[in-house]
């Protein structure tokens, strides 16, 4: 409605200054001007006419521009106009809370200064002992449940509403798709809407959240960080953890960008996987000090621009940070599983649109370019501005993804989505006396654990 | 952003045609009455340039209020301005989705008679015999785990973004406080964001959506729902199962309310559990029939108003229907726990001011009017029009209860909100490198454990 308004008075706007006001105007001059001195009374009277005529077209047009055409019609639309300005006003205020001289944040706000490295917290180093120790200590919190490694999951998004309204609704197809895939693989989350840490904002809030999850959560294994625009999109996949027993990180990429192309890209750090022990923490010691933003974060970025292929010149990142600190410190790599055998990220655009073909072909479960476990939607900010792709694009993909990968945990229901880009969903089985068969043969719990054997 | 051009224009526009315009056109026209013949070349000119100012006045208050005064300085405003209107074409595009003469829909579409009873599917009527033979079949699918049953708890909210842009906002910090209250007592979570039964719509649909799951997940026990505008304000507190081992349904209310007032807010169905057995299903059908919307649900509703106390005149609701039920087939109460001595449902208004005095005198685990379980948000609709209560009051109210909430998770990382409407936080300890004696000491499912047993 509010936006109706204010199209409405675009067009208002262009027909209004330039045409009706100075033309009439000009056309009652110059006819007082043509006029003799005997009927002027009559020419004023009729000129205040024309005047006050073109006035109530000035209002019309602007009240049209200002509360919208169905409001002349309807009281409706002006109740909805108060609700959208006072929402914004609570809007605003929420957002007014994140005002930087608040002087009550600048208590810890911590002075960076180029020549100290900055520390993620207090140095553990016998993370893996105390671990063990309490885990030995603490039998009802085991970090193995079933035979399986306890995982994380960790995800999150602003403490504020998005900028984009949209945004929040895409947030929360997101955190449905995670819940759905956590539940039906056993997988714990964690959902942060804080700012843990001021000087890490951004892509680098990851890091401290990781390390404080891993020293509050001794109990798991496995700490899966996955950005709020990766979805899941193989409701049955599961990761191979016995294929990493004797590595601490998993991370999509290619060995062949690393390390011969050095590339930007070589890596991803949409969704990837630490092992809960002192090598992590370690690492992560290690890859935090280009994030403190300001000056330091922006000195690291041209380091990072000039050695890695294709980067554009900006801040420093942490997925480019990371590939650098591999690439130089090459040590790291023996704990390091670069994985591309099946799409712990995978890049949307070669995807969404191969979802119908995918559905023909093939089936849960395969996690590769045939059934992609995650697609992410890199470059689609749905809760920020909108930068690398066209809005539409984005949102239409993602609501493609949401419900492609939705599809899969409602056939355990019986239904299905009408198509892929609709919410609207659509039996696929009639009511049955016997619904436990359907059970047996659509729960995926039982092909999942099928797989993790 | 769009919003801020929108007000600017709302001030423009009460300046902009009763003052400028004509007072600007009849001053200039009265100066040519007052001069003489001779200059009257130069008086055209004068009220020529007059003119050209006045427009371009008009034009400027008119440009500022159609795309905002930011754009005037800086091109990124523009660029807003088009996401905004992109964005909301996307949303307009995925809501006509729900374009009710859509003629897939109208496939199964059933037509209501008034004199057939709507059911809920095919009955069922053995269902604890196929229930207890599958659980004996399928061992990995306890409906008891480490001596607690399985619990699955169910909320969710419509497939499209909500007619109020904030509304998809608290119903990611919703659900974002269910999944923690849910990690921490290790209850499986459902979120649906499909409409499973087009009759049974709006606050009906929990109905055949409960049922669906019971049918569905054998393996668990008790069936939670819960209110997408309800949250969990009491972190550590845990449902007193054991308490209602002879008992198939647990909810929020009072009996005298109930059998002596017949009011109809005796119950509240914002917060209820059921039992995964017959009699839950068997209830279901009978509580379903005043569901389907139309004419059905119009005069199930005046039947309501009629019998229950203080029941404003509107359709057939859930609520409504079963207090109706239950006054008048009072069997059914055998098995159904009438519960007020924790908050299950706890209304809003009477809570969310008490939180401050509530952390000074008392501790999380109570439950009830001193640190209450759920606070539900009756009557605030975040994701629809507001009824009720004025928007401000509910959307403050929901920041505090979700922070208030939120306080209590994020003890065990450290940090706390700055205030019950801030969404930042702040820390409450210092950086350890013996952080497992906090894990000791801060972890909620320590102290659940304990009152879990």
């Amino acid at each position: 409605m509010g936006q109706d308004g204010f199209t409405a008075q675009k067009r208002g706007s262009s027909t209004l200054p330039t045409s009706t006001a100075p033309n009439g105007g000009s056309r009652s001059s110059r006819s007082l001007l043509r006029g003799g001195g005997g009927n002027r009374q009559i020419h004023k009277t009729l000129n205040n006419i024309k005047i006050t005529i073109l006035c109530g077209l000035v209002t019309i047009l602007v009240l049209r521009g200002t509360i919208g055409f169905g409001s002349l019609s309807s009281d409706n639309d002006l109740e909805n106009q108060a609700i959208i300005e006072e929402t914004n006003r609570i809007l605003a205020e929420i957002r007014s809370d994140k005002d930087p001289d608040d002087p009550e944040e600048n208590l810890d706000q911590t002075t960076i200064n180029l020549n100290d490295t900055y520390s993620l917290g207090a140095k553990i180093s016998n993370w893996d002992e105390e671990r063990s120790l309490w885990l030995s200590r603490n039998q009802d919190f085991p970090n193995i449940v079933n035979g399986k490694a306890r995982i994380l999951l960790v995800t999150g998004s602003p403490p504020s509403p998005c900028d984009n309204a949209i945004g929040d609704h895409y947030l929360l197809k997101s955190i449905k798709n995670k819940i759905d895939y956590c539940r039906i693989h056993g997988i714990e989350i964690v959902y942060n809407m804080a700012h843990l840490d001021k000087e890490l904002a951004g892509y680098w809030a990851k890091l401290p959240l990781i390390r404080r999850l891993m020293l509050s959560h001794p109990e798991v294994e496995w700490i899966w960080w996955m950005d709020s625009d990766a979805l899941f999109t193989d409701m049955v996949f599961e990761i191979p953890l016995s294929k990493y027993k004797d590595h601490n990180m998993v991370i999509h990429g290619y060995p062949d960008l690393l390390f011969n192309q050095k590339s930007w890209i070589a890596l991803n750090t949409g969704s990837f996987l630490f092992r809960n022990c002192q090598w992590s923490l370690d690492l992560l010691d290690e890859w935090a000090p280009m994030g403190p933003k300001g000056p330091v974060r922006e000195e690291a970025g041209k380091i990072l621009t000039a050695n890695l292929k294709g980067r554009p010149a900006f801040e420093a990142d942490d997925q480019s940070a990371l590939i650098y600190l591999l690439i130089t410190k090459t040590e790291w790599m023996k704990k390091v599983f670069v994985e591309n055998s099946y799409f712990l990220h995978g890049y949307w655009a070669g995807l969404v649109d191969r979802y119908e073909e995918m559905m023909e072909k093939y089936h849960p479960g395969l996690g590769d370019e045939r059934w992609p476990f995650v697609t992410h939607f890199v470059g689609c900010k749905p809760c920020g501005s909108y930068g690398d792709y066209p809005v539409q694009r984005c949102l239409s993909s993602m609501e493609r993804a949401f419900n492609f990968a939705d599809n899969q945990v409602l056939k355990l229901y019986g239904f299905r989505h009408r198509g892929l880009l609709s919410p609207k969903i659509k039996r696929i089985r009639n009511e049955t006396v016997t619904p436990l068969e359907n059970v047996d043969q659509f729960d995926i719990r039982h092909s999942a654990q099928g797989t993790s054997n």
